[in-house]
């Protein structure tokens, strides 16, 4: 029996010598899983969302591409009848777009629009729990995969949307794994995991990692925490990487590459004098930005007010959808108006004509103009040159009636993207200032001739980010065409541009999604813009609420009674006694409508009010901005003031707004002395909405 | 007389009709002064910060390159006597780094090292006042200056010192025009301003605008507001456009151009599975990244603790400098141990031949090797090959003992950066990685053998940004390095490294800044790391400190006296009175000391003291987390904890920091029940700091 025997005897039980290695390795790669699986626990998570949208992303641009592949065909089919032309011109988007408002709106009416403006919103502190919730993903899917069936006719694009999906993912995968967590980590961590999910939205869509985080950053958040910045990075990354990996897969492209992949030549991008064009890109761009703005407020509230469209848009949202896009159909018809705006191209064909590295004008004046194949994108620039308009005059054709079309088709109640089509309408504008720019210096700017022509292609990049950032107020446009060109060498004047275009745009009209905001009336803080001496001097005191319904510890059934009719709050401040308002806590409604029920009959002894402590307070002698200040970093709704334990008020946004207005007025009244400046007034006040009727700030 | 004395007489006084046209241009021109001016009145302020880094930036590199070029001649001069030669090698440098460290630290000790850590500080909110005085500007650029002449000798680089030369710039700027701001705004003002300046360092350095902007934000805060983005990009853009428009004007280029270059080839990158190879790239630059931090501040607290060094460095600095200098630069002797590191290239030229788009390792078989001319970038290469060692050789060797060179020149006191060096010693690994893979795969990865052959200039420029990220905690070096070179193609490889070696190096060592502001032992908050639950119920009355020392409203002589002498704070509370401790305010201690001095005898009766409202006021439930969110946020440096108006306690920095050692031994106590995976506080202490004699955090 030997050792085998002595080894049994010696441990009884124990397993034979051999096994030990494997489970030293079981071991390790146990501590390895746990290591992999303790980093916040969110990279597998994060990786998931990222290819997740990546694939819904890829597998709908698949769909829509047949289905405009199917549009196309059907019209080329019909043959030469006009009416018939027509008749297949016109029914399929309507068709389409009336089944994606129906759908969607059907299913959920949140689903509309691009959901970007009720997503900054809900990162500001908000709850709007249905916004997030999982059934409108398959709507919004549904709808927007249809909406952008209609390609350039409807002129509108998936950015907004995808952000909005991908929020909703993320949203129901944290539900997945928080039941074991506290509210407050609950809550922080869905912030952390939204603020990834914006990225992947942006990401997703352009193939461009680093500038769908700054983006989004941007336009969702005032603040920004660093700490985050890793998740949308990952987030994004994966996404990217998978979106351009299927691509790959799809025979697409040999290997990874950029989305509108230009061929600029990056010896000699651009000459030092064509940084003044650039900036005079910047200033038109940013004019343009702000009429459009200004416009596209205008006639969402006008769509609204109006008996006819009101009713409509009320009872009928499909049937409104149908019109307009009857209307724009029309319009875009190839025989008709359309030949003169190259609506026969889909909106990324859009995107890479205007790119072109060529210039128009040349390529126009030399060539023996073949019929223009469609899809081959050395040809694509064809479907801009007209024989009796010019190339100047197609692409100012197409941006003076593109203008009050994308603006008439921001009022769809249809799930949409609004980014995209600005950014092809700001590349227009780009390449038509590039080939202007390019007619008038034909040999370049240099006095020796030598071989460095104008480059519009150039112009057009910075173009699409001055404009698209002007409307959006973000300055990563800048980044966000570079990556989707793959093309870094004119990355200098085109920041120049996107700077100049949004220092006038942020100066005259609110962001895109902040009129959204307005126009919808939804919670809003808006920024203090007086940044006058005075406005440092005015205090919570001045502008906090002083008419607190407060319950006292000892509250009987009538008391509670009388405070939960008083106001519909959803917090009320708990006091020491009604003689000394000592505040001690807080209750929620909930639970006085609770401790109401609990009591059998009105005159029974009162059990003790259960009162949750109160984590932060202000002093009436906080400054405004120091106010706003924490309203905007702590994602506040509301907070009491005290003075020396005392309950004296309470602040919430509206309050903080018209802190805002105080500073202002006080000015303009003389009470602190006039400052040597023109009027400090003159657009300081909260925020600068132009005079238009029910336009004002949310109360 | 007619008309015009007909006029004369209706108006008497009154000008002349003609000029009123040129009144109204002027009164427009007024107004579009006035408006350009209002705009938070920081444009001008910017533009001229930018301009002025980027002129200094120039001109900086410009004297370098003479310096440098007079070394080598020297060196090409003194013949071919090996004596002579060495001396000619080793003394130019060690004579330039000892009258760098002893100009610059006669005029002031601050100037030594790179400044970002104490910058750092200064934007969490601590008053390092001396730190951006403008006297430490000369100091700075004239010792820094002096310390790139020595080139790759002793390695060191200018992004660290060129932030802080911005940011004293910057604070000079903002003195002359804030003497009419309240302290609040001008606070607020500075810290705007400063944020700005360290984009326009970074940016003024790469000629970067963006990723200065990114990485200055990762590199120093730890939030980061929306509204200040635009500062930071238009004075980094205005920085940048100035950089490289000189380099035109000097005529080192034709036109704005990247300023490190790449023809790597964008048709086709990478191959698919290439990403695979990225990735360990990313994992090797992550372990390597985590050995050096932990060499590099165990060295720095081992040098200053060494009786011999220690001594030096605290009499004889410029002695310290030369012993270190003549070492380094010994070893670098090219006839010795430097013809196997390349030591006869310049920074800049080490980065651009590890950039080259061509594969050594091909280059080497081929060509019949003509001698190195120095300054042809097309043969820079050349000095890495070595007759007796491969190209693999001499970069395992050049990655080997800069290791240590590099640790070593870090405890220099003289003014210097340490991310070039970082970048570029992420590039040489990037380089052989790419190599190896070249040599495994000389026909790339396909089956079929198409013509996509490795690019191992890829990998460098992924190990570059892989390194440098993993040292300094950042990702944005991922953009950088694409700005740096004008080449975008690789993005989504090299971000993939880059978020593999951070995670690796985030796990396991505190940055590169974080490692020297604990040596230093500057004031820091560390990072709560724990994300475990039980972490999230730790309050503010756990770890507060409760023995405050206060005054009370009416407290005389004595008692003033008392509570001055009882601690060194620089504010205190006053209460109500000694028996109601109600917290009314605070008081700073100069008023206090003008207090006792303005009684004449201790008995005259006491004048009221005057208190300054309290702004915020922590309750003792507010939790861990939300207590460090807030010190995070606002800049805190100390709060006062208030249960129903009394002051109960206090807290700091130093108080937030117990509080998370109290999360943690909460957890390894067992007051809360274990949590089901590995123990919580292996690694969840406030900061993983290895266990290094007097390495702890600071007080």
């Amino acid at each position: 029996k030997g050792w085998g025997g002595g080894l049994g005897e010696k441990s009884p039980g124990r397993l034979p010598a051999r096994p030990r290695q494997p489970r030293g390795v079981c071991r390790c790669l146990e501590l390895v899983k746990r290591q992999l699986f303790r980093v916040g626990e969110d990279w597998y998570f994060l990786f998931v969302l990222g290819v997740l949208m990546a694939l819904i992303s890829f597998m709908m641009d698949l769909i829509v591409f047949r289905l405009y592949e199917a549009h196309r065909w059907l019209y080329q089919e019909v043959g030469d009848y006009l009416v018939l032309k027509y008749l297949s011109w016109t029914i399929y988007p309507v068709a389409m777009a009336a089944f994606s408002t129906g759908f969607s709106q059907s299913i959920t009416p949140h689903s509309g629009g691009s959901g970007i403006p009720e997503l900054k919103t809900i990162l500001t502190g908000v709850v709007l729990e249905e916004y997030l919730a999982i059934k409108n993903f398959g709507a919004k899917v549904v709808g927007l995969t249809c909406t952008l069936a209609c390609g350039s006719t409807i002129f509108l694009g998936k950015v907004g949307p995808f952000v909005h999906l991908s929020a909703m993912a993320a949203a129901y995968l944290g539900k997945m794994r928080t039941s074991v967590m506290r509210e407050y980590e609950d809550k922080f961590k869905q912030n952390e995991m939204l603020v990834a999910a914006q990225a992947v939205g942006v990401a997703t869509v352009f193939g461009a990692p680093i500038s769908g985080v700054l983006f989004s950053i941007e336009v969702m958040s005032s603040h920004f925490a660093v700490r985050d910045y890793w998740r949308g990075f990952f987030a994004a990354t994966c996404g990217a990487f998978m979106f351009r990996l299927l691509a790959v897969f799809n025979s697409e492209q040999e290997t990874i590459a950029a989305i509108f992949k230009s061929d600029l030549k990056i010896d000699f991008p651009f000459d030092l004098p064509e940084t003044f064009f650039f900036m005079i890109l910047g200033a038109i761009c940013g004019a343009i930005a702000c009429a459009y703005l200004f416009c596209q407020r205008w006639l969402l509230a006008a769509v609204r007010e109006n008996r006819l469209t009101g009713r409509l848009l009320a009872t009928d949202k499909p049937l409104y959808s149908a019109l307009v896009v009857l209307l724009l159909a029309s319009i875009t018809f190839p025989p008709g108006l359309g030949q003169l705006m190259a609506s026969r191209l889909s909106m990324k064909e859009h995107l890479i004509s205007l790119f072109d590295n060529r210039t128009w004008g040349v390529l126009a004046q030399n060539a023996s103009v073949p019929p223009a194949v469609p899809g081959d994108p050395q040809r694509l620039w064809q479907e801009w040159s007209h024989p009796s308009a010019t190339i100047f005059g197609t692409l100012a054709f197409f941006l003076l009636m593109k203008f009050w079309m994308l603006t008439l088709a921001t009022t769809l109640p249809l799930p949409a993207g609004y980014f995209m089509p600005i950014f092809i309408y700001g590349a227009a504008i780009g390449r038509l200032i590039g080939e202007v720019v390019a007619l008038l210096f034909p040999h370049g700017l240099r006095v020796e001739a030598t071989t460095h022509p104008i480059v519009p292609g150039g112009y057009a990049l910075a173009g699409a980010a001055a404009f698209s950032g002007a409307v959006t107020h973000s300055i990563s446009t800048a980044l966000l065409v570079c990556e989707a060109t793959g093309h870094l060498a004119h990355v200098l004047p085109v920041v120049l541009a996107v700077l100049v275009a949004n220092a006038i745009a942020q100066k005259c009209q609110p962001s895109f999604y902040d009129g959204t905001i307005i126009v919808k009336k939804l919670p809003y803080l808006p920024r203090i813009r007086s940044r006058h001496m005075a406005s440092y001097r005015v205090v919570v005191e001045e502008f906090m609420d002083r008419r607190v319904v407060a319950v006292a510890k000892g509250d009987g059934f009538e008391e509670v009674l009388a405070a939960l009719s008083a106001t519909t709050d959803g917090e009320y401040p708990v006091v020491e006694s009604a003689g000394s308002p000592t505040l001690v806590g807080t209750v929620s409604r909930a639970r006085l409508v609770a401790f109401l029920q609990s009591h059998e009959h009105p005159r029974a002894p009162p059990g003790p009010l259960q009162e949750k402590p109160v984590m932060l307070q202000l002093s009436p002698w906080t400054s405004l901005h120091q106010a706003h200040h924490l309203f905007e970093l702590l994602k506040l709704q509301h907070i009491f003031v005290t003075r020396y334990g005392q309950l004296v008020g309470a602040v919430t946004r509206a309050e903080v707004g018209h802190g805002g207005d105080t500073a202002c007025s006080y000015l303009s009244n003389g009470v602190i002395p006039p400052s040597p400046g023109p009027s400090p007034c003159n657009g300081a006040t909260s925020l600068a909405v132009p005079p238009i009727p029910n336009l004002c700030r949310a109360p």
